[in-house]
C-alpha cells in the first residue's frame, strides 16, 4: 500500500475571514521519490500574516495559491530519505514548503537549518526562519534607527514586534510596542525591555502617543494598517521613516475596492509625507535572500548574548492549523505562532 | 523724505484660492541701512507653487508667513548700497526674499549668484535658484534612475518638470510627461525631448500610461496630487520610486480635514507599496542645502553642452504678482513662472 500523508489544500478563495470549507484537510498517497528528490517529515509549521495574502488573488507579492493547490507556508523538518546528492537523512531543513506533515521536495526554497548550540529547533526555525530576518532588514536598512530616536512598533508581541523592538533596544532607541491586552504589554515592557507599551483594545493610541512621545515619531515599524497606523503616522518626525512590513488589519478587508474603505484620503498622507520629508517603504524578506546570512548571524550573536530572547505560541496538531491562523488576526496568539506537526520537538 | 520701497504683505490667510485682499501691496518706507546689512534691488521674484502653502496655516515645512508680515518669496538682485563687510554694490545675490522691489538685509537666506558665461540673469536664477537643485536631488537621489526605466513627470512643462525629465534622457530613461494642453505636451517632446507627453486635459491618463508604459513605471516624480497621481501610483513597478516634491492640486483645497477629500483610502496605497515594495518619500530642497554647489556645477555643466534647456515664463509688474501666481495652481503658466521686478534684464 502506498504511504500516506496529511496535507490541506486551497478549496476555494475565502472571503473574508477563512471558513470552514476554504482549505481541506485529509490524507492522501505520498508522491514516489523521485531522482534529486528526498522526502522530508516536516516538524513544524510557520504561520504567519502573509498566509491569508496567499490565499487571496488580490494583488500580491508572489503568485497566489492555485485552488486545488497544497496550501504554502515555511516549515522545518527533517530529511527521512533521500534520493538527492548531498542531501543525507536525519539532516534538517527549513525554508518555503506545505502544510502538511510529509513532502517530496527537490530542495527548491529550502536551505539547510543549523541550530546555533542550546537552541531548540522551534526556536532557531521560529526566529531564523523568517521573523528574524524579517526584522532585522526592515528595522537596519529601512528604519535606520539612530541611537536616541523614537521607535514604534505594532503588533509588538508578535513574531517580528518583539524581535524588532529588541534590535531598537540594542542601537538604543527609545521603543514604544504596541498590543493587545495587559499581559502583551507586560510582556514586551517586563521581559523584552521595550520603554513602553500601548494597549490597543483599552486605550486611545493617540493620546498615548501624545504622552509618551510628546516629539513624536522618528521610525515606525508598520504592520498593521488602520486606525492604529493612522494614528501614528500622524505624530512622524520630521525625516521619519515607515518600514512597511505587513497590513493584517486588512487581510481579510471584503470591500472590493479602495474607495469603499474608510480612512484618511492618500492626499492627506502624501502631504504629512511631504512636508515631513518622511519615507514610506515596502519591503518583503525574501528580497534581501542573498544577504541572509549576515541576518542569521547577527541574530544568532544577539540570542547568545541574551539581547534577544523571544516567546513563541506553539500549538498542537496540524488538522487545526486554520484555527490557529485565525487567531492572528483576531490578537488570540502571544509570540510567534507555530504549529508542531511532529509528535515531539525533534520529530523523534 | 524717507526713500520709499513697494512691497507686498499677508493682509489675511487665504480660503481656496488666493482672492483679493488677501494680501495688500503699497508703497513704504524703505528701512535705514544698519551697519552689517546691504540694500538689494530686486531683480526677479521668483513665483512657485509653494507660496500658496506659505500664506497658510496648515503644516508645512517652515513657519508661515505671519498676518502683517512682508509675503515670502525667492529673489534675484543687485546689491546698491552696502554697509555689510564683503558685500559690494554691483554684486547679484539670489535666496530667500520678499516680494518687494528694495530689501534691506543682512544677508541671511541669500546666496552670490555667479552667471555662466552668456547665461542671462532671469535664466541663471530660474534654473539654479530652486527648480534645477530641486530636480536634481529628487530625481537622483530619490528616485535613482537607472538606463531604460520609465520615468513619469507630472507638471512636466513647469520649472522643475522640465529640468527632471532631462536630466531622466540624460540618465537613460525613458521619460513620459503629463501636461495641459497640446502645446505644451509638443513643447516637451519636441523641444525638451521628453519621449512621449499625456494631455491630461483631453486623455485618460491611465489609458495612455498604459498604452505608453504597459510594464508600468519605476519612478513617478510627483509634484501634483489629485486623481493624476493616483493614476500614475497605480501602475507603478516592483521597486518603483516615488520623490515626493509637491501636490499642487491641494494648495488650494478648503475641506478641513482629510476625510473629507475624495480619493482612495491610504490603505489601497500602502498595500501597492507593500506588495509592489515601493518607496515613496517626500523631500524639500533645501535640506540639501549642504550640496548645492553639486547640483549647481552639474545643470551649469548639461546647460553649456545643450543637455538641459528651459522654457521661462517671465511676466512683467510686481504688482500684478498675485493674479501671476494663480496662473500656477490654474495650469495657466508655461515655464518657470518669474515675475520682472526691475525696468530692465539686469536692472539697469
Amino acid at each position: 500500500m502506498a504511504r500516506q500523508r496529511n496535507i490541506w489544500r486551497l478549496a476555494r478563495r475565502p472571503v473574508g475571514a477563512v471558513a470552514e470549507g476554504d482549505l481541506a484537510y485529509g490524507a492522501e498517497a505520498l508522491p514516489e521519490l523521485q531522482q534529486g528528490q528526498f522526502l522530508l517529515q516536516v516538524l513544524y509549521l510557520s504561520l504567519d500574516p502573509t498566509n491569508r495574502i496567499w490565499m487571496s488573488d488580490a494583488e500580491q507579492y508572489m503568485p497566489p495559491v492555485a485552488i486545488g493547490e497544497p496550501m504554502r507556508g515555511l516549515v522545518a523538518g527533517r530529511v527521512i530519505e533521500s534520493r538527492k546528492d548531498g542531501v543525507e537523512p536525519g539532516a534538517l531543513y527549513s525554508g518555503m514548503g506545505v502544510w502538511a506533515d510529509h513532502m517530496v521536495t527537490d530542495g527548491q526554497g529550502l536551505q539547510p537549518l543549523a541550530l546555533p548550540p542550546g537552541v531548540p529547533l522551534s526556536l532557531a526555525f521560529g526566529v531564523f526562519g523568517l521573523v528574524g530576518p524579517t526584522a532585522y532588514f526592515g528595522l537596519l536598512d529601512i528604519g535606520r534607527p539612530k541611537a536616541g530616536e523614537t521607535l514604534v512598533v505594532s503588533a509588538a508581541a508578535g513574531g517580528v514586534g518583539q524581535v524588532v523592538g529588541q534590535i531598537g533596544k540594542i542601537k538604543g532607541c527609545r521603543v514604544i510596542g504596541i498590543a493587545g491586552g495587559p499581559d502583551k504589554c507586560r510582556f514586551v515592557v517586563d521581559e523584552l525591555g521595550f520603554d513602553a507599551a500601548i494597549d490597543y483594545r483599552s486605550e486611545d493610541v493617540g493620546a498615548r502617543l501624545d504622552a509618551l512621545a510628546p516629539d513624536g515619531v522618528d521610525i515606525n515599524f508598520e504592520q498593521v494598517g488602520g486606525p492604529i497606523s493612522d494614528a501614528v503616522f500622524a505624530r512622524m518626525r520630521l525625516f521619519g521613516r515607515m518600514p512597511l512590513c505587513g497590513l493584517i488589519a486588512s487581510y481579510n478587508d471584503t470591500s472590493k475596492d479602495s474607495s469603499e474603505r474608510p480612512g484618511p484620503a492618500v492626499a492627506a498622507a502624501w502631504r504629512q509625507m511631504l512636508m515631513r520629508r518622511l519615507t514610506v517603504q515596502g519591503f518583503i524578506v525574501t528580497d534581501y535572500a542573498a544577504r541572509w546570512g549576515e541576518a542569521v548571524q547577527a541574530l544568532g550573536g544577539w540570542m547568545a548574548e541574551g539581547r534577544i530572547k523571544t516567546r513563541q505560541d506553539v500549538r498542537p496538531d496540524l488538522a487545526r492549523a486554520v484555527e490557529h491562523l485565525d487567531s492572528l488576526y483576531t490578537g488570540g496568539n502571544f509570540g510567534k505562532l507555530l504549529v508542531q506537526v511532529g509528535a515531539s520537538e525533534d520529530g523523534a
